[in-house]
């Protein structure tokens, strides 16, 4: 499919595209010769792969394939399971069993998605980096991850701006302008508001010395109530979702040191919403109200992938 | 295509069959009428449907069928990518192209299992429902929940079949063989082993009146130190998985009241593994070495489907 003159405009202005030529014309898969996997993911039936294509002389020119299993069509379900062939019986106990079935060609598909030529910017893109669980005590917290935190200099100007009304004001559900039990709510950036599926909104507070989780004490109580309560009640009154219909966390780590809480639909597999990563509001505010020191006591577990550098100063440590 | 008998009687020594029928005999996918789509996930590549099998004389018995795609086995990539007929060009784009494959049936693979035969709480279990949260307090507990789950008659004759050796044995990974601190830990069925992946396994304990967290005291902490400690080198041992990728955790609710570990690879997003229905054994432990009735005093967040009779009896208690 040739591609439109605009389409190919925005992209180059988005992502700076190579000039040379791309995938083009005949290309053929049997061309391809894998290097190694890049990404797996079992759960969506997905390959990452590192390729390349042999040239007529032997050279090898990089690609990234994207091999995807497609879902299944309703309508072809009978057929299914009368042509599939070699049904072997896996297990069986009770009243469950299992076959492993081989479907003909025809009712079988798989999407190939291939990047041609692909630069290093690619294959890193599409790299697994190894991730590890990270069972951090508070003196961990104070000997290694404080100081790693306090070493970086994050920018969160975006954050202050938001606070400030210099960005976004427009895109604000809900404020509470109360400078120490106030924050304001605004849809996330993934979510483009087009349906509540995937419904994704964030609380950010005002007060900017709360880095995260482990600086949270009974103190902070009644600004934890405001954010859960008002933040329910104005996205039931926006989006007409209730309160219960929401999953309301904190994330440890958090992506940036200013503290947030994410609302997102339950329904809604969000990324970041895995037990190791996020903590419901209503438990951190119950922890706090029967000992307002938790967060500076007990060990909290998170995930770091290999190649980041605070998991660095965890193996330094001999913590991981 | 009904099993061999080779298969069938190597089944039968290997793993004793249940006395009680059961999904039984010479099973085949082809007796089996389709009645209705129950759920699909397009993301996860599978279908639940509710089928029946047609009898001699013509009558229907219910049974649930969820078909899955297999993730993909790196060995079998090459040939796969040799292999494939019908290389349709969907899309072209830049250095982006996007083909559809038809792979030959010996590189293409479907899981089904089978529930047969199936009461209307199977149906229901796989029906796309309303999710909302509950967050249930000790007293919630005690005035709704524990007289639902006591009301209700869930067969966990499987678990037993397991504890006992009468199925599984084969599967089983690791063993500690005491009554009161002991479980065996297998492949979840959700796992085909093919790739460590989605490595997913289950620790069983032996104890049998144990129905969830919410019994939990200091006096399981032996418990569930050994299903952390000796899960994670046996996980390490038999799979090379190191326990820093492993997500370790209970659900709650359960989906049966006999208490089990969930092991996730940590890479794996492993449904259940959401931060509202998962709790990381690390937690529950140190929880239960602070206070004792911590499980017997906090309130605790789940989620139920709007169909579900415990989710009407919050509701007709008002606390929804």
């Amino acid at each position: 499919m040739a591609e439109t003159p605009q389409l190919k405009r925005k992209r180059e202005e988005e992502e700076g595209e190579n000039e040379n030529g791309g995938a083009a014309a005949a290309f053929s898969l049997s061309d391809l010769r894998v290097r190694r996997v890049l990404r797996e993911s079992a759960r969506d039936k997905a390959m990452f792969l590192h390729a390349e294509k042999i040239g007529l002389s032997g050279e090898g020119t990089d690609a990234v394939v994207i091999l995807e299993k497609t879902p299944f069509q309703e309508e072809k379900i009978p057929d299914l399971l009368k042509k599939a062939m070699k049904a072997e019986l896996q297990m069986q106990n009770d009243i469950y069993c299992t076959f492993y079935l081989s479907p003909p060609p025809e009712l079988s598909e798989i999407k190939a998605t291939v990047v041609y030529p692909a630069t290093e910017k690619h294959i890193q893109k599409y790299l697994r980096h190894e991730v590890h669980l990270i069972r951090e005590t508070w003196e961990d917290y104070q000997n290694i991850t404080l100081p790693f935190i306090q070493s970086q200099s994050f920018s969160i100007q975006w954050v202050y701006n938001i606070l400030e009304k210099k960005a976004e004001t427009e895109r604000i559900v809900h404020e509470n302008p109360d400078p120490s039990n106030g924050f304001v709510l605004v849809p996330d950036l993934k979510w483009n508001q087009n349906q509540l599926d995937d419904l994704y909104l964030v609380a950010v507070v005002h007060r900017r010395e709360i880095k995260s989780l482990r600086d949270l004490t009974a103190e902070h109580l009644p600004l934890l109530r405001n954010v859960l309560q008002e933040g329910k009640e104005a996205i039931a009154k926006r989006f007409g979702v209730p309160g219960s219909q929401l999953r309301i966390y904190l994330h440890y780590q958090p992506s940036y040191y200013h503290l947030h809480v994410h609302f997102t639909a339950v329904g809604h597999d969000a990324p970041g919403s895995s037990v190791e990563r996020a903590h419901l509001l209503a438990d951190v505010i119950d922890n706090l109200a029967v000992d307002s020191t938790f967060y500076q006591k007990r060990a909290l577990t998170f995930p770091l992938r290999a190649d980041e550098p605070l998991f660095k100063k965890f193996q330094e440590a001999g913590k991981v």
